[in-house]
């Protein structure tokens, strides 16, 4: 039973909450019982797994929780990448957000069989709020990490406005959904070089981007049902 | 020019980062340009509206961010409330991060013409995480309080596996789109009065449920698209 906080595991979850720690030892951290019963169903083992008031004090545990939620259970995992691929699949520029990068990660599990591809200026998928917002879907589908010029197959711009609505273009896999911020939108090299162009067709009235997050679930729903029914 | 933390225009912006500050003024905050002047754009005029180094210096102002920006614009406003209704529409029940809640609120905004239900144990949508979420769609799509008994038209429960796919559930307005929280899902009222239920259909291989407010999302442009090409 720990009962110092000056722990080396307790001290490498404290330092696991910033981006430099998570870099420089390729660890990352899962808070909370869902999270670790994800990784568990994915065949992941953890590095060190601490169970509130078994294999440490309760309230030291609670003390280095980074989402404030006081988790009886924490586990430190390697970070796993995986190559760009798939029939379908997702690649993300600028998306700064961890929740959104998360969100995607788990739309991605559900209606998509190639991984979230993280392009330059993306969140870090392992940090804290990202592996929350995957709902456990980072264990079972690591993300990717590649330039735009690395990805094959089609692939699509989703850029509001612009192009056919996504039901509307024809199937051509292996293909690429590329999204950008909400801000900026994708980079001129994208815009140039994507095979076609799409957008999510908003009602009458309606705002004129969605969050990002939104876009890439519908379009992927939208895709993924185009698929299985072709 | 404000000059002092004691000013009271800033004390109420400080105080509506509470939920009870926020029920007991029936006033909200909004910060930053973007959130400003989307409150602009849906017609709906500021009871305070401060902008750094105009009329406050720009440290007092950030020093009163709840959402740790340092806003150049922080706006007061006057909560507004709808009444359930219109052709296609939202029912949430147990949704209770604000993340979700603003995030349902932007794509009702985007795919429907009725309003978010609030039902029981919902997040408030006029925290400062769900008006940020809702991307200014607050102010142009106002939420709804009300009970699942007090629905119309045709309720949908979307439950993960049940019923049919939302894609091959007829349509028959105005419909209602039901969705509760992701791990304790719909009550057992909603669950025995909707009229009908339906799932989003995942990928093979895929995860069991969706984020609520990924399910939302989908289902509605489902729907939209359905009555747009109906």
């Amino acid at each position: 039973m720990i009962r110092s906080p000056h722990n080396d595991t307790l001290k490498l979850i404290r330092r696991l909450a910033e981006k430099r720690h998570r870099a420089r030892t390729g660890l990352f951290v899962a808070e909370g019982e869902d999270l670790v019963a994800a990784a568990e169903a994915a065949g992941v083992k953890p590095e060190s797994l601490l169970v509130a008031a078994e294999d440490v004090e309760a309230e030291l545990l609670a003390a280095v929780s980074s989402l404030g939620s006081g988790s009886r259970v924490v586990g430190v995992y390697k970070q796993r990448f995986a190559d760009p691929g798939g029939r379908l699949s997702v690649y993300l520029e600028g998306v700064g957000d961890p929740g959104n990068v998360g969100t995607v990660i788990r739309s991605a599990h559900a209606f998509a069989d190639g991984p979230v591809t993280l392009g330059p200026r993306c969140a870090d998928p392992y940090s804290p709020k990202a592996v929350r917002a995957s709902m456990g879907s980072i264990f079972h589908r690591p993300p990717a990490r590649a330039g735009f010029e690395e990805l094959a197959g089609t692939t699509v711009a989703l850029v509001a406005g612009e192009g056919r609505a996504i039901d509307e273009l024809p199937l051509d896999p292996p293909e690429v959904l590329c999204l950008g911020a909400e801000r900026d939108g994708l980079s001129p090299a994208v815009m140039a070089g994507a095979c076609e162009r799409a957008h999510v067709p908003a009602g009458p009235g309606g705002p004129d981007s969605l969050n990002v997050a939104m876009a890439a679930t519908v379009a992927l729903y939208v895709r993924s049902r185009m698929a299985a029914h072709a």
